[in-house]
Formats: C-alpha cells, sequence, structure tokens
C-alpha cells in the first residue's frame, strides 16, 4: 500500500460572502485546486463533497453533482455529510480509494453559506448536528454544550477562563499571517476576558465565528503523482474515524470524546506512529474548550494537561507542539462542510515548508488532523507525513 | 477480486408511520438485518447511511452516528445524501471498501421520513434535489420536471398516457403479495386514466407516493461469508455511478439520462455482463415514465422501445424482462433514503427464490438496480449475481 499525495490545493477566502453561491464558493475553490495541482482535470474520477446545512441555508440537497459541474467536471460526485466533520469524512473516502486502486485522482472538498442566514439562522441549522429529540427541543444549543464540558472540565482538573483565552489569543495570532483567514486581528486576554458572556464561561472569542467558505484538494495515488512528476511530497499516511452517542446525556463522560480518541487510535496505527511522532496539528477548535478536550484525544496531552499548552506557549508556532497555526476554526473560520478539507491544506502547507509560520516549524514531519462533528459524536482524525 | 455478499437484510413496512421516529425506523430494519445475517454485530466495521431530507422532515442532520446508536453499533458512521439515490451511494461506497479489502463486515442502509411533514412540506423538501437557483424558484415541481419528460418522449417517440398507465397497472400487481409494499391495490388502465391529473401527462397513478420506512443489509466479503458459512449465495459483482447537469435546462436532451447510462456502462464493465445478460431489474420508477427511461438508460430496450415494454407485459413478472417485482416505488413506497438499499434487497430476495415472483423467475442469475437522484443528475447502478 502507497500513500495518496496531495497534488494540489484551493480555498476561497474564509469569511462573509452572503452574496456569492455555494456553488460559486465551491469553484474557486476547485478550480484553484485543480491549476495548483498541474493534473489533467480530464484524469479526475470523482468529487468527494462535504456540506453540512445545504438543504437549510439555500434551500439545496443533491449539491455534489451540482459542485462537480461547477469546476467542470463530468465524474461520480458524491456528498459526505457528518456534520462539522463533513468534509473530514470525504477525504477518508478518497484516501481509502486511492490506496486500494480503485482511483488515481479525485478532488475532496466542501463548501457552506451560513451568513446569509443570519446569526439566528446558523444557531439554529447548527443545532442540527445534536440531538434534536432530546437536546435541541430541550433549548440546548452549541455553546451551551460546550459550555457544559468547559464547566465540568474546570471541577474536574481545575483551569480558568483566563486559560481557556489563551487559546483564543494564539489562534488569533496564528491567523495574523493567513490570506484565507475571516478574524485577521490581533487579541489579548483582557480582551476575551472582557468581551460579552456567550453561555457561562464560555465569551464571545471563545467561540469560532459564523463563516462561508470552500476548500478543495487534489488528491492522487503515489503512483500517478511518481508518473506525472507532480509536485505532492505530503501524504496522508492514516485515516481514521469514530461514532460516540449523540446525545451528551447519554455519555459515559462529558470530559472524554471516544469518537476522537478511536479515530486517532485508528489513524495511528494506519500510519505506524504515535502521539509522540506528531509536529503539528490542527485541531477542531469549534470553541476553546474544544481544542483542549482536542489535544487530550489526540494524546498530544494527559488528561487534564490540555488546559496548560496555550497558557505555557507550547501549542504556539513557537512552542513545542504548535496547534492551529492556520488560526484553526477560532480565527480562520468554520464554514462547516469546508473545514476538514481546509485542515488538510494547512498541513500540507505547513508540511511544504509553505506556512508563513514554516521558519517555526522547519523540522516537521508528521501533521495530524481532527475534525469534528457535532459535540464530537462523528470524528475523523488523519495523519499527514513529508515523504522523501 | 471477489465479490461482495449480501449476507442478511431488513426492511420496515413501507408507508405512513408518522409517529415513529427516523431512529425508530431505522433500527428496526437494521437489527433485522443483522439478525436475519447470522453476523456477530461486533464483527460490524461501519454503517453507510443515507438520507434524504432530514434537516427538513426532523431537523435532524448527522443521523449516522444517530442510526449506528439505534442499531447498537460502536462503529464509525457516515451518512451519503445523493438526493434519491443517497443509499445508491451508500452501497457503492461499502462494495468498494469489501473488495478491496478495507473492511469485511459493513451496515449500509437508510431511512427518511415524509409524511409528518404533510405532501406540501415533502413536495418543497423534494425539490432541493433539483436547483434552487433556475428550477425551483421558477415554480418546477418533480411532477411538473418528470412531465416535461414524458411529453418530450411523446412528441419524439409516440406513446400515449395509456402506455403509461400500463406501467402503473404493473407495478402494483406486482407489489401484490409485497408485505413490506405501500400501495396493496390492484389497479386497471381505466383506474390511472381517470385519476386526477397532477402534471399533464402525468396522473396520480403515474407518481410513486409519499412513504416513510427504512431498508438495511449486511454485507460482507466473500472471504467473510464463506469463513463464517454465511447463508450469502448473491453477491454485488458491479457498480457504477455517474453525475449530469443538474438543472434540466442545461442538459443536451431531456429524454435520455447520462448519469445512469454511464453509472450503467460502468456497473456492467465491472461485472463483465451486459445488457442482455440482465434476467431481472429495479429501477428507480419515481413516476411511470421514468421507468420507461430507465430501462432504455440500461441498455434493457432501445431508445423509444422502453414505452411499449409493460404495454406489451414484457415488464411483468410473467414477461421477458421483469422489472420492479417488489412493486416499485410506484407502488411499494418510495422513502427516498431508504430506496437504493431496498432494491438490492428485492433483487437479493428474487435471484435467491425467495421472491412472492420467484416461480416467475426461476432461472434469473442476473439482476440491476437502478437509483436516481432528482431528475438524475446523479445516479447509481449495481449489477448483482448469484454466485455457485
Amino acid at each position: 500500500m502507497t500513500h495518496p499525495r496531495v497534488s494540489g490545493v484551493g480555498l476561497t477566502r474564509f469569511g462573509e460572502h452572503s452574496e456569492r453561491t455555494g456553488r460559486d464558493l465551491f469553484a474557486e475553490a476547485g478550480l484553484a485546486a485543480l491549476d495548483d495541482s498541474g493534473v489533467d482535470p480530464d484524469d479526475v474520477e470523482a468529487l468527494f463533497y462535504g456540506n453540512f446545512m445545504g438543504e437549510l441555508a439555500e434551500h439545496q440537497g443533491h449539491q455534489a453533482p451540482l459542485m462537480a459541474e461547477a469546476v467542470g467536471l463530468d465524474v461520480p460526485a458524491t456528498r459526505f455529510e457528518a456534520a462539522c466533520a463533513s468534509s473530514g469524512a470525504a477525504v477518508r473516502e478518497a484516501v481509502k480509494h486511492l490506496r486500494s486502486g480503485e482511483a488515481d485522482v479525485i478532488l475532496v472538498g466542501g463548501s457552506e453559506r451560513m451568513t446569509n442566514i443570519g446569526t439566528a439562522g446558523a444557531t439554529d441549522a447548527l443545532s442540527i448536528a445534536a440531538d434534536d429529540l432530546y437536546e435541541i427541543r430541550a433549548g440546548m444549543t452549541f455553546p451551551g454544550a460546550y459550555a457544559l464540558m468547559a464547566r465540568a472540565y474546570f471541577r474536574e482538573y481545575g483551569g480558568t477562563r483566563e486559560d481557556l483565552a489563551h487559546v483564543a489569543v494564539k489562534n488569533h495570532d496564528h491567523a495574523m499571517p493567513n490570506e484565507h483567514a475571516q478574524l485577521r486581528k490581533e487579541i489579548t486576554v483582557e480582551d476575551a476576558l472582557e468581551a460579552p458572556m456567550v453561555a457561562e464561561p464560555l465569551g464571545l472569542y471563545d467561540a469560532c465565528p459564523i463563516t462561508d467558505g470552500a476548500s478543495a484538494a487534489v488528491l492522487t495515488s503515489a503512483e500517478y503523482a511518481e508518473e506525472h512528476d507532480l509536485d505532492a511530497s505530503v501524504a496522508i499516511t492514516g485515516t481514521g474515524q469514530g461514532s460516540d452517542r449523540m446525545a451528551l446525556q447519554d455519555r459515559d463522560h462529558l470530559l472524554k470524546s471516544p469518537a476522537a480518541s478511536k479515530a486517532a487510535d485508528e489513524a495511528y496505527a494506519d500510519a505506524g506512529v504515535g502521539p509522540a511522532d506528531v509536529d503539528v496539528a490542527e485541531v477542531h477548535d469549534c470553541f476553546t474548550i474544544a481544542e483542549v478536550l482536542a489535544v487530550e484525544s489526540l494524546g498530544l496531552y494527559e488528561d487534564g494537561e490540555g488546559i496548560i499548552a496555550a497558557r505555557e506557549g507550547e501549542t504556539h508556532a513557537t512552542g513545542e507542539m504548535p496547534v492551529n497555526l492556520s488560526g484553526g476554526l477560532k480565527a480562520k473560520g468554520h464554514p462547516v462542510g469546508a473545514t476538514g478539507v481546509a485542515q488538510i491544506i494547512s498541513l500540507t502547507e505547513v508540511l511544504d515548508g509553505e506556512s508563513p509560520w514554516s521558519d517555526d516549524v522547519a523540522d516537521a514531519r508528521v501533521g495530524v488532523a481532527h475534525n469534528a462533528g457535532g459535540t464530537v459524536a462523528s470524528a475523523t482524525v488523519h495523519v499527514m507525513e513529508v515523504m522523501e
């Protein structure tokens, strides 16, 4: 088995594009990825596409063939929906196809429109990632769900709102040189602590923004990349996926994410690496507490120690374990269906030495991407490595 | 490469279940499939699940982990959405995983709730399978779209409303002994012609009903079936998928379905068979004209000849090329996300000699399933064969 390569990438700017359609956004990202790859578009064999809330935001289902058409491809096109892990799920399937020889070239990507339906509309649409019967009808929202986790974390392990603020400050700093990021604005711990409360103990800067945007990557088999002499030195060497009970009330523990842990275990085993080998990570920081739980789920930190990582500067570009060099969902933005592939793109740039932070992580060889759906009832993890 | 086997199947009754949730429906089908298969549930490695309108009908996205939980499985769970071809897309991915050795046991299935949102709600929800910007906002509905195709067909090749009525009469007859079917009611050509008009020239009996229901099948690798001595003589030997432009206005021809033709060509080549080898078919007859176009897309009839098949009795169980022995979407019902897997189940029963119509098709060895999304902007085709 040889490892699929990331042969080209494309992103729209993440932010407000309420005047643009989903297909328009995806066309920009998809065509950019094809152009970047140098692959003949006629060689593309499938589109695997992630989208979460198109039914509610655009009154548009069945988006995959529409997106294939938008980038001029006449290929089988399949939409994956796993809430906020939708395009992570698409990447996983592409990896499976490419390494088994079922295909040599697959375009993966995702897009989401959110700002056109406003904050209340987007909050409602996001809520369908949780259990409608047992959570949403009882009044739960995602800020509320993650606030429960943060309060449980503080009680179990200690930690403060100030600790979480360091996650936001770090990710805003990381986003500063990212030309695709939505929030390119430095903030201080004081800014975060003084911001309006969203759901105690989470304030405005503990939450990712509402974002429009699209992402795409051309993945190829290693053989195709070699035959066509593509500039594709970064491979996806491991894939994992896990599930959990949907409703928080049905889980054993508020502070563990077994879906993510299982996905990580599978992906590490698949790649033949372990957490100690990881040099850099992109994790699903929809809220600051989510980054803390993610680095623990990935085994990068022991349970209860993730909260000190940002405070101590360890997860900054200049630290020992840089996390979310793109700015993360927190500052880069979170166009839901596009996020999983955007994480793959960020790691590709970092491992390829093309990130604005590359000088700080020049020795990075192994990256891990963690994409989570809902309150982590779904998760995908991918290991990426520089090939010689 | 060995061919994945259908090792167990399960269906709810198709019809109105407005008092039941989607998870309740899927649990019934999924548990029935596991029970039928004799497979140890701990051996199941993934759930591939199709659903189309859950966001609108149940305010519930992210259904795959919820459905895994409903059947008691702690496995990676992925939702596929390709409008009415959603679970056909799920079957295709399962086949790819099983034959490449990525997995040995996968539960595939789908479910849909529709009746709880009423006819107007369901018609609106179905419309998101077409192009919202260029079709739905202009007032198009699915009966209207298929009516355009029927009128174009009559003009191009000849044919009458009475010819189409024969499709409905046949499929209602086929559904009579199907205990899972929604419409177990014999009708005559006169009944069909006298029924209320929906969209000229299509009347009430030219359209499939609005349906709740779920379907599931346990697919295993051939090796697993052999090792565990499973009763699994029917294999999926070919898979194909195709796409087309989304809006009718952008297509070259109203009477051809290139997505389905491409899917069929790929599936036949994959299986090493041709249309002449096909003994029985389940096709996507959301409208009577859709069955006509489907049998032509599959190469079972020449262009312009599909319309005489039902009139001459050729596609009846007692004819040369039985089509939709289950009753089809037309009379069995069409719980959208469940339909693709329900077709696989019907063909399994026919090829296994366990269909109420088995005496009429005792020599059938090769079946083909055709699942279409929207106005066939997506299609999946699977070839199924009896293995010795």
